[in-house]
């Protein structure tokens, strides 16, 4: 990771405005996830598109408040341009687990500087969980995440969302690389992000995600010692194409990329 | 469900029995969950393994040591031959979910009589959640847990564990049901019979199961107003081939039999 030229004292103030941001956004998620079906019923949009906007809303007033130079990109309202800073936000990743009362749901905020993220931060509401991360340090239960430090493939345990997100030729990386692996186990968007960072899965592989899907997770798993690029190796921006892999070691991450090249 | 021969007061001390059960299982087994590497290196056996016999020994002792007469079908232990009532336990549904902390295992406890399951129990130690059913009743957070009442394919939302468990003519049917519904997803072994059983999915196809991976799901989801089957629409036994279908209706629970035939 490059050398970050801003102070370690704005790190901090970041960080800590993370978590506030995430504080926020955690009561609102959980007072529509499992929402009764006969409060459906009587709404025009579906629990996760309300929740979604309204909690985006909230975390943009936030920033704006404490941040105004900042720039935003959120999944719902958009981009705000600003300064070299760049909030980046998606209020419930894993929309389908969302609908479904799956609790591994996540909200991501990232800050970035000049495009690079360096604070990131992975809520889980529903089951209290979360990851956050500045550089060189990821944080979960208030102790530093470590990943686990496996270095081949017939030790490393092979998570992804669902196979359904890969498409023509990315099925044949999907296949090589899963069943390379000791096993491969299905579900959970960010969260299988958060497993790798504290040493329980070693790879992820997946596709079609967007920035504000992915740029989160990009401290959480280098502060934990794992690596995340996209399939070619090179560092996730926003003008990354959506492929994403995720390792616990630099050498399984070499190993999986020149074997889904 | 034919009607229970068995005095409902009895009823009610053999379903809080199987909530001391899971009490006394939940500490043990999360005390084996996300185990740290350098504990895991000085096992002689994996942490799974480990919680597996541990929690299955002690709830064995405690059902010997309170109703002596009764049977008990154990994952870990096998049979015990006892009188027409059975107990058949689950330590922990979900390894492969345990080993890679993955929060969505669950401890199962189904009493059966004369083989039919009367009561049964999915306990979620790592999320505090817990389903748990009499004839006709399904509990979730102390209030009746009802299914969806969804009727049709097209707003059917599809659970299975991992596409992986079809094999042969069985991977066409999972792929007509999983296709004909809005929408499919994956990841949560006994979880998500519980999230069908509370209304927040309508469809769930799974094989290659064993009778403690499935008793207990019988008295939950049919309790809830849902329909369980084998993929012939047979009642699930111990005999059962282990292809296991859940619907929120039997309306739908028809029309999936019909389309996998």
């Amino acid at each position: 990771m490059p050398v970050l030229d801003i102070p370690s004292s704005d790190v901090e103030t970041y960080t800590a405005f993370a978590n506030t941001l995430a504080d926020a956004a955690k009561p609102l998620a959980l007072s529509y996830f499992r929402t009764p079906l006969d409060i459906i019923s009587k709404l025009d949009e579906s629990p996760v598109t309300i929740a979604d906007r309204t909690i985006e809303k909230q975390m943009r007033d936030m920033i704006e408040a404490r941040f105004p130079t900042h720039g935003i990109y959120g999944e719902e309202m958009g981009v705000k341009k600003g300064d070299e800073f760049t909030w980046v936000l998606d209020p419930i990743d894993g929309t389908k687990s969302f609908i479904t009362g799956f609790p591994l749901f996540g909200t991501l905020i990232s800050l970035t500087y000049r495009e690079a993220p360096f604070c990131g931060l992975i809520d889980v509401p529903a089951t209290g969980e979360r990851w956050h991360a500045r550089p060189g340090q990821t944080l979960f239960a208030g102790k530093p995440s470590v990943t686990s430090g496996c270095e081949g493939f017939s030790e490393a345990r092979f998570y992804t969302t669902s196979p359904d997100m890969f498409k023509g030729s990315e099925v044949e990386a999907y296949e090589m690389l899963s069943r390379a692996a000791r096993l491969r186990r299905f579900g959970g968007d960010c969260y299988i992000y958060g497993l790798l960072a504290s040493g329980h899965c070693d790879l992820v592989l997946e596709t079609g995600l967007q920035p504000y899907d992915y740029m989160a997770l990009v401290p959480v798993v280098e502060g934990a010692g794992g690596c995340i690029t996209d399939w070619q190796g090179k560092p996730l921006s926003i003008h990354s194409t959506g492929q994403v892999l995720a390792s616990a070691t630099p050498t399984l991450h070499e190993a999986a990329l020149k074997l889904i090249a």
